[in-house]
């Protein structure tokens, strides 16, 4: 079944390469998003955007850009890799409205409102004041309704959360995080939020990042997929998909650039601790995209049905980006 | 005639406002390719971008962004005015070769190796020595062949000209400049030049910028057509065009800008001097944009076919466009 599929990630951060994106075929990939930025700004962005061209050009038997929803049926029709651009922080529209539509045209069609912290735009799961969406805030969601730029809030704090769902006129994601009720980690999410999500017709990405898991590297499929199983009941098998936050190749200096960027000169362990600093072990079932097909496998084997597998596996990704990418300028 | 043609200006940078926009339509303009940057760097062309995104947007009914040549055909079909975005200087690429794609993304169509002075690409027109193309210049040319930018060379030098026309794959464009013979302005392009152009399948759009003709201010409209007439003789009619250089509402301290930069502590007069430093003295006959129609009865006076004037007045153009914004990807 898995090869019929259109298959969709909600969240990659790899230090990319031609084997990464043969790793994407080989697991059936249709879509990935992708991390091309965290705390850099509007010229380093620019720089980010540059290198995926000439990544674009290198593999262009392998991957290709996602501009719009199409491209997506488009990469699985030619059996490439179609690659969406993504932020994990607003740092790429610095303090400026305007550069939402630019970024926009460059094909950023995505982007969290905060990493962790406080950003400009509202509150990082980090924080320990959650203070919600900001005047700007406001300002952005409007603009990336506008523009069609989803608003992911997977690193937000719960009020700054369920303020975007309700102020955002478009449904909104959580592209990567799992339920708080199967592993209370502070990057998960309340069932209140999750079910608001659901309701507003958003939808979120199961991480398979260990510190998001029961058991972190020791989770079992059959845990995940129970995961799922409770999360269909909660939110409907409409809106959940995966976000696997699959993170290769990358050393720990860039796990340190996510945790600390520029603002501080004490070491933030993130997820992490001073005495488990370092990436985290892998799942023995998930290593990498090539492991893809395993989801699917455990999903049918914990009794979801084609149709839903087909679902939680990519095509409700596309059925929202359908809508969500469109421009209404 | 006027109203039916496709008229397509080569160059204009006005303090854009809806106004102008409105001239525009009047005067039966369907495309002109605006300058949206001098000495700007990255993030100042951006701005220069999300300033012209706002126009769009407050303006929708009147004019539309020009993303392929076709959308000059969809423009005049609409009876809105296309606008294609130009960089008289390569500031807006800074030192990297991957920023030539990322401007493209963002709709710079159009771009030019100097302005005036030496560049990091080649030797601007009122430089002491005309060096050439750089090493970086080769490579820029190659890339924007490659992604459909087409490379302008209105103030740049003889040799610079000349190699650019030669290391080109893809014919080039003067945008707004006149044949020195009409009159010897340093701006104004040599025989030579203007010869080895048309034989590439090249473009020169004529300058109405009083400075680069006869008698300035006072220039008539034969004496202007007279000189369309000797140039298409010289470069075949195929291969003129316009390009006012019509630069309206601007004040004194953009002239200063656009002859200054940031790179000059004394005052540069460019085409002026210090006893006639401002903006030139408009032409009776072409004021603004509305006047185009009279340089439409002008050449149709001066005995040009209606065919021929067409192609005068923007065919030469579009066909020029069709090709050259094509990327190569």
């Amino acid at each position: 079944m898995h090869n019929d599929l259109i298959v969709i990630d909600g969240l990659q951060y790899s230090n990319w390469n031609r084997t990464i994106f043969e790793q994407l075929r080989q697991g059936g990939v249709t879509m990935v998003h992708v991390t091309i930025v965290y705390h850099e700004q509007i010229r380093e962005t620019l720089l980010r955007i540059s290198e995926w061209n000439r990544h674009f050009e290198m593999n262009s038997d392998l991957i290709m850009p996602v501009k719009s929803a199409d491209d997506i049926r488009l990469a699985k029709q030619l059996g490439k890799v179609g690659i969406m651009f993504g932020a994990q922080n607003c740092s790429a529209i610095e303090d400026d409205i305007g550069m939402v539509e630019v970024m926009r045209e460059l094909n950023l069609m995505i982007m969290q409102l905060t990493y962790n912290n406080q950003s400009l735009l509202a509150s990082g799961c980090y924080e320990a004041v959650d203070s919600g969406v900001t005047r700007f805030g406001r300002q952005v969601i409007k603009e990336m309704n506008r523009v069609g730029m989803v608003v992911d809030m997977s690193h937000s704090a719960e009020r700054s959360t369920l303020e975007a769902i309700e102020i955002s006129e478009r449904p909104i994601v959580i592209s990567h995080a799992n339920p708080s009720s199967f592993h209370a980690a502070k990057r998960n999410k309340s069932d209140t939020v999750l079910k608001a999500l659901g309701e507003s017709g958003g939808l979120l990405g199961f991480s398979l990042y260990p510190f998001h898991l029961k058991n972190g590297p020791d989770c079992s499929l059959n845990e995940f997929c129970d995961m799922v199983a409770n999360t269909a009941d909660l939110m409907g098998i409409d809106h959940i998909g995966i976000g696997t936050d699959l993170c290769q190749e990358q050393p720990v200096s860039i796990l340190e650039w996510m945790r600390n960027g520029r603002w501080s000169k004490d070491m933030d362990y993130g997820e992490g601790s001073k005495s488990d600093a370092d990436w985290p072990r892998s799942l023995s079932w998930f290593k990498d995209s090539r492991d893809f097909p395993n989801i699917t496998k455990g999903l049918q084997t914990r009794g979801f049905s084609d149709n839903e597998v087909a679902k939680i596996m990519g095509l409700n990704w596309l059925n929202f980006l359908d809508d969500a990418l469109q421009p209404k300028l």
